[in-house]
């Protein structure tokens, strides 16, 4: 078993895995530590949506950030099936934003304000959907916020890479990290790894590297739970977004539930009330959703920084230990273009500085009423 | 492979297999034909609750049947165990019939005239149960009412019947029944059998046997659907009910929430809108069942009859044809009841005339306002 | 509920619902009756392999009419994404026919005579597939033998034909077919309908409709078992096919193992030595198969006429009754140019002669010693 | 939430569960942290065996050890079903150990001179058991060698505790345990815990304590693969053991075939590999068992020392520190004893001189050629 690395990620999510694959573009050494199984956790339990403007609150620096990455994916989709035979369904059909009210149209208003966002008036969106709510007064359409299947590109990244030459340990938990002279020692379940570069990338787990690390910052999970369903009458082109919520439909018919939003809470299960809200919100969208059958169920962790943007970047006193974790409801659409950040950064290639500057480390997080370090 | 047989029943559910059980145990040469896997219909999705008190509305017939059918559990448990090492898990711990209104409480007088049934007063249920809804003002608590594992018990029945010399043949459709001189041709996708009785006992399916032989009788599906859910803080030791719907623990901890009612609904799967009204009234029972963890769910469809009695009994024209089915919400209680009245008819036994009558196929459906034939 | 229709179709397995796709685009009103649910018996069993070459054994009849299925999958492909936005995973990547020994290469020569199959010597299939069997000596390379996911393209049918006014009935079960003046009455457990052609497309189960029509034509059912496995470390792009068995590698990265052949086996549940016979045939094409892990495993009935040749036309004495059942092997790769000729027969267009003669229900079944009425 | 405790018990698997049972009902203010879910890892896997004669090799110190903790299961089944409403499914019917030539015989002489196990002659065995292989020569029946369900028992334990005041933690990983003046700081994931004690007791994790904790005992994970099979025709009431692979019955009338052991392997899930040699030695036990339907698998990690020998004990530099870990293939087993081990420790009781030398963190690992530090 090789034991040098040029850089170990720990994470075998998405973001691990992204990671791997664009450092491994570049012929660097790299290996992949999982505790559990490849794209198991918070990488599994998400929808897919690559929301880059249904997700945004933050046209300066969130967007262009989040549009590089939902751009990328379309170079994504065909290198990982050229190289390892795995379709990532990236699928087109775009997204409806829903508005119920004026005020919720009111709040549409900045995105549609961009070349990619138009605006359906109800009985347009009402024949294209015939199932649509009654009680919308319209919809922002996103033709670019696609969607894909997480797992499938999470594991289209982690073979992609191992084709480059990358290693992959699952079941493999990492129990400390330790400085040795100018490389780090990475003491784990299997054995000791050493390599010149380390990534923290196991989501909200992360948290226990700060620590270890010398950091003060947290990361706060926030449950998701989602429901899967399927009908044979009822087929579905687009995905339905309103408050917080989707229905996202995937290319074998049937159609994703999402995501509940339980601040703090470890748990990984769906509880009853977790599908009772997914039940409810729903229904606000597709009330026939409710004659749907119900195949299956799960949730997941995200990972959540005070101000809600990732970290990115190196720790404040060690160049060598990036960080790359936080992406909270983003996670699927924000990994090409964090894993291009992470390699950039080891490569020592220039990288944009409002993007360095809000996903580093020690930023400030600034609220109305305070600032503090994140 | 044998082909002629005393006795072929037709249905390998719970229904089925107790008939097979009680007639191999008197010699009889039994043969069994599944159309699928024994136990996996009506009979695996059943809740398992013995409710001779909780769910009568008939002291004068159902009461003593469903009663008589009930105790003989008790030998059932201990034959089953020895014959097959299979635990029907028979539990302890009776059930408690909620009342959250005067009304409600007074609709429980009839069945608290029985010594076998006791008044709890709120306060004394929510000490039993902490986690009781603080909105109960009493509970009817019936120590006899206990639940057992449906598919254990249908399994049970039919390894018995095996040892004592019952064949059977499961994934074996039966397409018709043919009168044969003194016996009958049944011819099945796995060949013809021949046997001096027919019955006929396979629920909501039934239906067709019935047109094939001349009978212009109906069975209404009525569609259950059920979750289980569990979770490591709470305990439950006895069966809830209230409002048709029952929270039910199992030996391993679990609780199963029971059932919905779609009347002529032949989908066998679970709706979101049936998830949703089965957490609604646990929750009215079991406020902290939101907090749970959701484990499976399913359904099955429950045969109804006009008058919600089963028919038990021959043909009307013809006695080596016999009908079991029609159970309705309760087939897993009645089930020994059910198949030691098969066994006496066909062995010309004596049986109580009311039952005889009460069960028999061309009865007639009284309501308040018409009388009809079932 | 509509109950009158100008086809009824029974089945809803692939054939069933490419039947109704192809008739209700020519706008006729279509119902289809499934017992169970679309697509999960046979259809839902299958590896999805459409192997027009590597399953030919006739290169005058089947090889041109599956090799005509074979082609108008891509326009089907095409279709359902539109129309339903389901993607039915047309794979590229082809078919591997590998050969052990001189003996097996000779039966390769007359496939490897067609301008489609290449042969590669077995340092060419080792380069390409690093962890092929050692002990090949070369490998028919079949490039137009591609797969697709069945329960996808059935799924994609129903939806499809829905949205051209097709009428879905799922839990539906066909008791009888009466003939009615010019029309038929289908009597189900869902009621009585109507229509003026009957399409009897069930699979091994449409055996009881030949019996019951007054033929005597039987169908035996042929059990296959299958394994699905994944491991992270091993990718696979082309299928790979040896002695009826092949290892299938889905979009998502997982392999497929299948099948077993289990002679006149109605059980659709798989045994543990079906499972063993499986990865010891999965292993001598791809030894590190047996490090993969086991995801999960299913079964399903295949029906298998005596010469093994589909049944595809009217019933002999009625034309408006037609049948398209007894696919065997080849149930996916055919269905589009069944369901083609079926539409044909019906709208009485022209339909090539010897194909008409091949599957029609009274042909000739001859072997090398005798010859017999199929 | 209380973070207080007199102790903290690390891993909520049947060890950790029993530990926190035995010391909560000495009023010990105990809590238990989880990082997945109660019983969910090896106690999940495991098939159950309380094989106090039929593990044994060493009559001196496991045998009177592993037979005490036997006979506690039967105090255990009462109070954890009293208390919890769980049946830990305490199964009569004895084991089986094969013997097929003259050699296996004799090593069954040690055993054999117990007063619980009798020989029974092949043809005795194939009287009781007519399935059985009939390559047998014999076997030693030991009627004490009962079966429990793991999981139950865990759960009912979990749950029991909590009833006397444990509180537990699930998804709760502990991250670094400090001393803190005369108590202990548990750091995790859910903040920081306050104990008196603490009890490292979660299996083949427990090794990244060790070395936190300043030890350099090894723990190696042995992969145990089992699959869980069914057949309406086939009962089973005694367990059949042979060359450290076994099958056993459940109540539910499955059989579970276990378990691989996989030195050194750190994957929790079974690989084709595994289920091929469960089902071979299946075979050479009961050869109808290919039969038989396939319903589960699943895999768990044993933790072994080098003598095989559990860890029960303090810390050898810190008595609050205590450790029960490497059961290895006895966990379900020994947890009752172990638990009372560590109650005893901690409450200062008197304990068999002979275990806790047997059982103490720094014994030596005799082997015929050297004697080391375990």
């Amino acid at each position: 078993m090789k034991n040098k690395f040029d850089v170990v990620v720990i994470g075998g999510g998405i973001i691990g895995c992204s990671i791997a694959y664009y450092l491994a573009k570049e012929k660097l050494n790299v290996a992949v530590m999982e505790s559990q199984q490849i794209g198991n956790k918070a990488t599994g339990a998400a929808a897919g949506m690559l929301g880059a403007h249904s997700e945004c609150n933050d046209l300066e620096i969130f967007y262009p950030f989040a549009r590089d990455s939902q751009k990328t994916y379309i170079q994504v989709q065909e290198e990982i099936k050229e190289l390892s035979g795995i379709d990532i369904e990236h699928r087109k059909g775009g997204l409806l934003k829903l508005a119920y009210t004026e005020s919720e149209k009111r709040s549409l208003n900045e995105i549609l304000a961009l070349p990619t966002v138009k605006w359906y008036r109800a009985e347009d969106v009402k024949k294209e959907i015939p199932g649509i709510s009654p009680d919308i007064i319209g919809a922002a359409y996103i033709e670019d916020d696609v969607t894909v299947l997480p797992t499938s590109v999470c594991h289209g990244f982690s073979r992609s890479a191992q084709l480059f030459g990358t290693s992959l340990f699952e079941f493999t938990t990492v129990i400390s990290i330790q400085k040795n002279g100018s490389s780090y020692l990475i003491n784990t379940t299997k054995g000791i790894f050493e390599a010149n570069y380390v990534v923290v990338a196991n989501g909200v787990w992360s948290s226990s590297f700060f620590k270890e690390l010398g950091l003060e910052h947290q990361l706060t999970p926030v449950k998701g739970e989602c429901l899967s369903v399927y009908s044979e009458n009822i087929s579905l082109k687009h995905t339905l977004f309103h408050d917080h919520s989707c229905i996202v439909p995937r290319n074998n018919g049937r159609l994703v539930i999402g995501a509940t939003q339980i601040v703090n809470e470890w748990n990984e299960k769906p509880t009853l009330s977790g599908v009772e809200s997914l039940i409810a919100k729903a229904k606000t969208m597709l009330p026939a959703v409710t004659d749907m059958k119900l195949e299956s169920f799960w949730a997941g962790l995200r990972p959540q920084t005070v101000d809600q943007r990732p970290f990115i970047g190196p720790h404040p006193n060690d160049e060598n230990i990036l960080f790359a974790t936080g992406h909270y409801r983003n996670g699927i659409l924000l990994a090409p273009a964090t894993a291009k950040m992470i390699r950039d950064f080891i490569l020592k290639k220039e990288i944009r500085k409002d993007w360095v500057e809000a996903f580093k480390i020690n930023r400030s997080c600034g609220t109305s009423t305070s600032v503090t370090t994140c």
